[in-house]
């Protein structure tokens, strides 16, 4: 399949990136705006995910009931989060009805009412999934985790915080949507049965005179402790380790990430092998690469019982030390099969594609083809990807658990 | 997009039903076995799911890790899972490595090492994945509703029960799988770039000389009360709310999916819309038709804070009540416009069609194309589905919650 990606960059700093895949009937469309999480005054922890919710209620000529009934009458099946840089929308839907759907998001981004008289509706429901959260430890470890990996604003949770979100009024709602959803920063993603010169067209005539802001985020410190324990009365515990990597923009990228996948992708990966099928010391376990544009981290994550929560601690990490020693060939042989095979899935699905060229422009000012993710892939050696290891071993980890007792990280581990 | 569905029934029983989806590169497949645990003998609660763990763990030359191994350098992404029919085991990956991939599952489904000094650790997998559940407040409440709303077997948690994991030996595990891993009753659905000539001599070669086995069957009694509080220290309570339908092999189950369509697919739907986008009672609601062969219900679930429960279930059980008024022709149009939109999405997906199709099997003894289904879609009337609600208008509620204060059922529901 030969694939190629279309670009263009309007004057006011909004980029259109496509990929036409005409084998499909369907088109997805991804947008990156720049309203993030990261962007949140102080006081103000869930602000972008508020803002977020309240957009949905009712934009340009039509209200809240009739948006969304308009939406759904095109098919568009569709969805919205928040990430420390980003508030992302997508959707999907059949091709011909790409036009009309860019037109409702376009009021949706510019246009939104952000009524006043929903307000205490769009509150309770943000309120209800930050406390949804409390309940779902798995989760709960994982922002802590976040929290204390990354200097401040980049380890924020996008949920937002109990008083913040109960004091937020309109006015911050509306200030926080002038300021940052903008055309400058925004990126819109495009993938399946296109017209390129008619959607860049279209996409002009949509947002072409969308005026730019001038937006800006600056680096604040990790003050907070990199050990912690969250008491909770459970027979579970819940583990998350983190430790430094390399951004996604990074020419060492692929051999941090193949070191990950050697941890822990698929069946045959160390972790899973070490903690799941040797010694059943739980049901999931993972480390993934989580990357922001300058700065990324391996986050891993055990949930296991009580009683062993201490043993799977220690042999997670002596995994995580024991990685600096290098990957077998046989390993890199079986991701490199993994990959390929799961690229060749991800060239299939219009979804996929657009979310993947507009995070792609994100992090690198452009989109890679998949074919050229293939090379990037098929050119990983072991000696690379080992003389990475050795210069990055994994150390300096945080480490939050939680449950009924703190444990100990093992001497000798920093 | 033209589709064709071939099948073959081998002497043994085995169903092959496949679609060939030629302008993809890859080939996904389905088999269901009739191992659901259903088949599972009083006190062996979760032997069904720890078979399947079992089955996983090397078979015919293969040991473990070579079986693992050889599969991840075909770029198999696989996946497998127990329900109350069937366990599943499903693929997907490059067309060229179908052929291999199969040889390997052959061996996993009839030659299994289920090996004793795995035992262990897989009794270890499975118990830590039933505690994890214990710390999921959603899922929990869901599994009790099932238990609640179906005469045994049909409302068993495949999880299993603790006391019945802690006492499953080898010789249990090596009976279910002489007993319930079978060609009659088995399905494999294969879907993608496959050649249907090979493909049928290819899996006569790997199964047409598998013995078929007797199984039934009997159905229970549902025993237990069909309300429930289930205590639970937390500011959140979980709310599950069944009621019967008819199961997808009925003629009027179209009528009955778009009635739940219209109480909860997307966002104008009349739960989203009554529950939380006007009162903000919560973040999560849906209500979801679950089928199985001869029976069915609608599941809903809405997980709030405790102050507002009381509130979220009265509304709740207010809109099912309501339903049996009918539906209005600007729902049954917007449903209309979703399904269709998701059909053409869902033709894109290899492995999407290849769980269809052996699912279609399953409950019709033939599959549908998505054409057939959208003709079914685009044949519902609004008269149709209201003498459907007339007739089997939403009642006989079974309720279950979990949380720190059990709630009350509204006078006059039944």
């Amino acid at each position: 399949m030969t694939q190629s990606i279309l670009s263009h960059v309007y004057e006011n700093g909004l980029v259109l990136v496509a990929e036409p895949m005409m084998s499909l009937e369907s088109a997805a469309f991804s947008f990156l705006i720049p309203a993030g999480c990261s962007q949140e005054p102080p006081h103000r922890a869930g602000l972008a995910a508020f803002t977020c919710e309240m957009a949905l209620r009712g934009a340009g000529k039509r209200d809240s009931h009739q948006f969304i009934s308009d939406l759904e009458n095109l098919g568009v099946e569709r969805g919205e989060s928040v990430s420390v840089n980003h508030t992302s929308f997508g959707g999907a839907t059949m091709s011909k009805n790409l036009w009309p759907a860019l037109e409702i998001f376009a009021d949706l981004l510019r246009r939104p009412h952000l009524p006043a008289d929903q307000l205490e509706a769009g509150r309770a429901v943000v309120l209800q999934e930050l406390r949804s959260i409390e309940d779902e430890p798995a989760q709960k470890v994982m922002l802590e985790l976040r929290r204390r990996q990354y200097p401040d604003p980049w380890g924020r949770s996008s949920h937002g915080e109990l008083a913040a979100l109960r004091s937020i009024q309109s006015d911050a709602i509306r200030d926080f949507h002038a300021r940052t959803y903008a055309p400058n920063g925004t990126i819109l993603g495009v993938a399946g049965r296109i017209d390129w010169p008619r959607l860049k067209d279209e996409v002009g005539r949509l947002f072409g005179d969308w005026k730019p802001n001038p937006t800006s985020v600056h680096d604040g410190e990790q003050k907070l402790s990199r050990r912690e324990h969250l008491a909770h009365e459970s027979n579970q515990t819940q583990i998350g380790i983190a430790y430094a990597s390399v951004p996604y923009r990074d020419p060492d990228y692929y051999q941090a990430s193949a070191a990950v996948n050697v941890l822990s992708g698929g069946m045959s990966s160390r972790l899973f092998t070490e903690v799941r099928e040797k010694r059943g010391l739980c049901y999931t376990v993972y480390a993934t690469h989580h990357t922001l544009r300058d700065r990324a981290s391996v986050l891993c994550y055990a949930g296991t019982s009580a009683e062993r929560a201490q043993e799977t601690l220690d042999v997670m990490l002596a995994e995580l030390v024991r990685l600096a020693a290098g990957v077998e060939q046989q390993e890199l042989d079986r991701l490199k099969a993994r990959i390929k095979s799961a690229l060749i899935m991800q060239q299939e699905s219009s979804s996929s594609r657009s979310s993947s060229i507009a995070r792609d422009w994100f992090h690198l000012g452009r989109a890679r083809t998949l074919a050229e993710v293939g090379k990037l892939v098929d050119e990983l050696t072991r000696k690379s990807i080992n003389a990475y290891l050795a210069e990055h071993p994994p150390r300096d980890f945080t480490v939050v658990t939680l449950g009924s007792q703190p444990l100990e990280v093992p001497v000798g581990i920093s």
